[in-house]
């Protein structure tokens, strides 16, 4: 996962024999699409189009499945030509050009500040920088970013696309065939490919740099480069953070999915269209499930922790051997490990009323932002919360315009939820449960929410334009709820900040200049979801004794239908059975390193062209969070020429055929 | 939790000041009640009246609730007299008799046996020995128990009562005022009692033995005695055990109960017909979670931990200093956690397709027992699964003729979330799901055994006499589904007994012996649901740096209500407040260690007077699995005269309170 500003071409060219010139590299970054949902795509034609994941784009086909009978995340979005290419609400497009290091003055900035300061003014000199390098021009978008737990801040400047429209998404049948039980396994057999268009001025964008698409498949051992922008890892957390992962944040949140993921299954068996709301919403927390099972396991593993701790035994070791590093470093480890004590007592509640707030409940959490902003924008900039000093305003705003449609049942199940385990946790008797009950119960407090009209644009713009006001004069319940409520969760987020996360961060700064001191940057930076190029090649592994091919065909998907859901084949796949070539590779595995947010990553060859789009990981990559095991982690990607016969001889897209290979 | 055999009577003068004569104890113990559903009770009066908690019966009231209109479970069974009483179907109820120590010949049956074989032969001499006690007596039951995980094999013999009708229990918002926020919590305001009774041919039983009913309330300070069964507890467990318990079991069950608690409660949420089939299941599923969550908590407590390992390196250290005991307990330590490595990968399969198969399906449980039972009993002895010999087979024939009767569309959901998570844990591709699912989905599968006949007792009844012809011309979708897999379920167990629980118990003996001869029996066995003593007195505790007090009374339950459930009180006990005495005590605190199993037992004062009626423990108290702390585990009980008052002044039954006072 590295950064495009430390390609460590030598060690990639010893590796896979492969040299990426400059020229390979400019073209791989021109072409890398980050999307605002939290995926990657690639561009693939001159006229705007990007490859990305059929699972990136499910939201916004289940959005613009506006009639009765229509279900445009269950049976695809299938559209005819370019005039049929709908926008997606809420998802932007965003293409890096450069990357400016803002090391020097973040940290300039935090010189003597301790606790919560810290994070303000960390936060507060970031902002800064952002707006220094992007000024307010709505074209481009800048993110500072803190690499390395602290050790670099950089700014991402890039080209902002806000126009982003549904062109292809396949029905779920074929991009998620095998369902929730072949999510992270292998061998696999998912047509898990979607495509979008950027739009400028309501015409396709032009982008000259875009990706070739390769027509030969991929082969066994030959060297692949996943291209995109990997969320978050947590490799470089202590051993006291990582027990605090397994024996507290996992658990906690694990448990939680899990009851609303059977809350959610028996609300679709209520009726077909109750089925319909909740396949997305399942289907999410069951991907958030199994992801957690994986690093659970990853952390539970007796082996893995033993070599995380001698892994940092060793660190310590040369830190201590060095008086002037050891001074500079102090007592980090242990001020890390003190804080999470701290986090015993405080992270639940940090959760519960402020970090995780409404659990999953879309309106609760833009609800929360909106009255924030209105409240923070009256302060000076100096005394806000960091998010809303006004360099982010325009972002909060954007996202407000755009707050993607909920569903009422669906918030009131997440809001009920969220209010029991609130109350289960923290306890009848806590202030902050009497707080957000009162005298009433959950599920009555739920219910009176969810009848928020917050669903409604012009409601939500109004109280933007109108300010604290027009906020604090709404008699919409949850806008109501949330002015009355928010110090509870201002508290607890104060607690969190100056107890844990505060006096972690200013450790891991420290840490982080150590570990570049005794090691330099011969390892690359926790993912950030910042644009990273990932090397490996065709491999698959082996798994208790057994090999598991790296490659798939389409007639061993034809073997793996037996008609019962998941593995029932979509209609048209089956009546294209004959024209599809049996032997063609399907899916394929490689060793690059990954993790969720390279969803929708390009795969490219030695020679930059496309050979796949990286969809998954197999389930020992799960504990790649953690660390990254080249024996058995494997991305799983779909393969071009796998799409390129399917939307010709399944989907009969010729023009789509056309724009994407230039024929 | 002192056994009846040994009860160390000086210690408890030395403790609380009272001598326990014969005389006391005789007393207690024939007036101590065992009931089959794995609750405890106390005789009351001379007419086989017998007190427990309201929550012991509430599955029978739901039984009992026959008529659209009717919902004893929610509303209260409350019968104006002694004609109204309904037998519970499925409820025993016992009383011990005697305990017959034997050890030896259990001991000299094992000799030289390792493994499943082990397991077999000993399960075998268990049975024979119950037989041997018992006979064929249907007034009589024996149990053959192993205490301190084998260090002693003990014959219980119990009176036993057939007819068990259900006289009087509270309505849900009295008995379970504050629910599941409130359960294991105090201050505390449940008012859970319910009195059953003992019938013989139709008539109550005489029942000369019974508790004298004290009229003075509890006092901070005095000794109590808990008189009960209490149902298991793990304290003898290895650190190696407790490990495995820690990372793999409490985790696989606890998101297992959660999910299934997610479905229950939206199940719940369809209609009121809906919400009162869920309220049963659901209150067994979030008491189970939350019992999990204090294990769970115990166990991630590193002190804790430590402690135990203390105490092993301790023992381990006395063993190897004597060369005889280090050579007859041999590297039992080390067996054990050899097995804790087969059970990180036999575990599941285990508990999938055998120990927990169904996973809350009550036909599918009494289906497997009546299916297995036919097969094994075409075997001769020797060869069947221990838990067929001819000496067990009446008691199975009483279960399946008395088998609760079950919902339908509960029965639904669990065997649905059975086969997900069987096929989430266990993999597509394995053996086991391919037998269970053949080509079909869980969810198809789920809805096509739930269509099951099996909860018609006749069929049933048909079916046991038929042996394993009438079993194998069935045509009932479940029964010829557990035909089909049961091959599957064998193997899993066989696996887990030969590498896991085989050589576990054998080790284990070789624990306890050494055990034994280090500290002697100065220490109880761990609860098997056998009776015992628990002395203590009454008492609250602190809990960060706050004191609770001991007990509450009348008028703080009047404050606590809110009107919103599970805080709403019974309409009946508004109507009451003005002719109840504020200040009398309602639930209290004491320091007896008791478990789950304990639920219903007596609190007797030092003259053997019963004071209360325990129904639960505090948060604290649920690590009490693992080892009991004095200084934070409660008993939490429902006071003696609280219940006086209450069935005079709320539900106006004089003859009960006739009938307990004697006046």
């Amino acid at each position: 996962m590295w950064t495009f500003d430390k390609i460590p071409v030598e060690r990639i060219k010893a590796a896979t024999g492969v040299t990426l010139d400059p020229a390979w590299l400019d073209a791989a970054q021109a072409s890398a699409v980050r999307l605002t949902n939290g995926c990657s795509a690639g561009l693939v034609s001159g006229q705007g189009l990007a490859i990305t994941n059929s699972h990136c784009v499910a939201d916004c086909a289940q959005v613009l499945s506006t009639q009765e009978d229509e279900d445009y995340a269950r049976d695809g979005f299938l559209t005819d030509g370019r005039d049929e290419e709908r926008k997606c609400a809420g998802v932007q497009a965003e293409v890096l050009l450069t990357i400016i290091d803002v090391t020097d003055q973040v940290r300039a900035a935090v010189v003597g500040k301790s606790g919560r300061d810290f994070l303000r003014v960390r936060d507060g000199a970031m902002a800064v920088a952002e707006l220094a390098a992007c000024g307010m021009d709505q074209t481009l978008r800048c993110q500072a970013i803190g690499f390395f737990r602290g050790g670099q801040y950089k700014v991402y400047k890039y080209r902002r696309y806000s126009d982003v429209r549904l062109v292809f998404a396949p029905e779920i049948a074929a991009s998620a065939f095998g369902g929730d039980p072949d999510n992270f396994n292998f061998p696999r057999y998912a047509f898990d490919v979607a495509f979008v268009r950027l739009y400028v001025d309501g015409k396709p964008a032009s982008t000259r740099s875009h990706l070739e698409w390769r027509d030969a498949p991929p082969v066994e051992g030959e060297p692949t480069f996943v291209v995109g922008s990997p969320g978050s890892t947590e490799r470089q957390l202590t051993v006291a953070q990582l027990e605090t992962q397994r024996d507290l944040v996992l658990p906690v949140t694990q448990l939680q999915r899990a009851e609303v993921r059977g809350r959610l299954i028996q609300f679709g068996r209520e009726g077909t269209g109750e089925a319909r709301i909740a396949a997305q919403a399942l289907a999410w927390v069951q991907n958030s499930y199994k992801l957690g099972v994986g690093k659970q396991a990853a952390l539970n593993d007796k082996a893995f922790m033993a070599a995380k701790r001698a892994d940092e035994d060793a660190l310590r070791a040369k830190v201590a051997a060095d008086p002037a590093l050891a001074a500079q470093t102090g007592a980090a480890w242990d001020e890390i490990a003190q804080a999470q004590h701290a986090a015993a007592e405080l992270f639940v509640p940090w959760r519960m009323l402020e970090s995780g707030a409404g659990l999953g409940s879309e309106l609760y959490y833009y609800a929360r932002l909106l009255v924030r902003a209105a409240v923070e924008r009256e302060k000076p900039e100096a005394e806000r919360l960091p998010e809303y000093v006004d360099a982010r305003l325009p972002l909060i705003e954007r996202k407000l315009a755009d707050t993607p449609p909920a569903d009422p049942a669906l918030e009131r199940i997440y809001l009920e939820h969220w209010l029991l385990k609130t109350r289960e946790s923290l306890g009848v008797d806590s202030a902050p449960v009497k707080a957000l009950l009162g005298r009433e119960s959950p599920e009555a407090v739920a219910e009176a929410l969810a009848k928020t009209d917050f669903g409604d644009p012009d409601m939500r713009m109004a109280l933007w334009k109108g300010g604290l006001a027009a906020v604090q004069a709404s008699e919409d319940p949850l806008i109501r709820f949330i002015l009355r409520t928010d110090p509870v969760a201002r508290e607890a987020r104060a607690a969190y900040e100056s107890q844990v996360s505060g006096p972690t961060d200013i450790a891991a700064e420290k840490i982080a200049k150590a570990r570049f001191a005794v090691l330099g940057d011969s390892v690359y930076p926790d993912a950030t979801f910042s644009l990273r190029l990932s090397y490996g090649k065709v491999a698959g592994w082996e798994e208790r004794g057994r090999a598991i091919a790296a490659t798939t065909t389409f007639a061993g998907f034809y073997d793996r239908v037996t008609g019962a859901e998941p593995f029932a084949a979509a209609p048209r796949w089956l009546e294209a059975k004959d024209r599809l070539k049996g032997d063609t590779v399907f899916d394929f595995t490689s060793t690059n390193d990954i993790i969720g947010g390279n969803s929708g990553s390009p795969v490219l060859d030695a020679k930059g062209r496309l050979i796949g789009v990286a969809f998954d990981g197999n389930l020992p990559s799960l504990g790649g969070a953690y660390g990254y095991d080249g024996a058995t982690n494997r991305t799983v990607s779909l393969s071009a020429p796998a799409i390129l016969q399917a939307l010709d001889k399944v989907y009969e897209r010729g023009d789509l055929v056309s724009e994407l290979t230039g024929r």
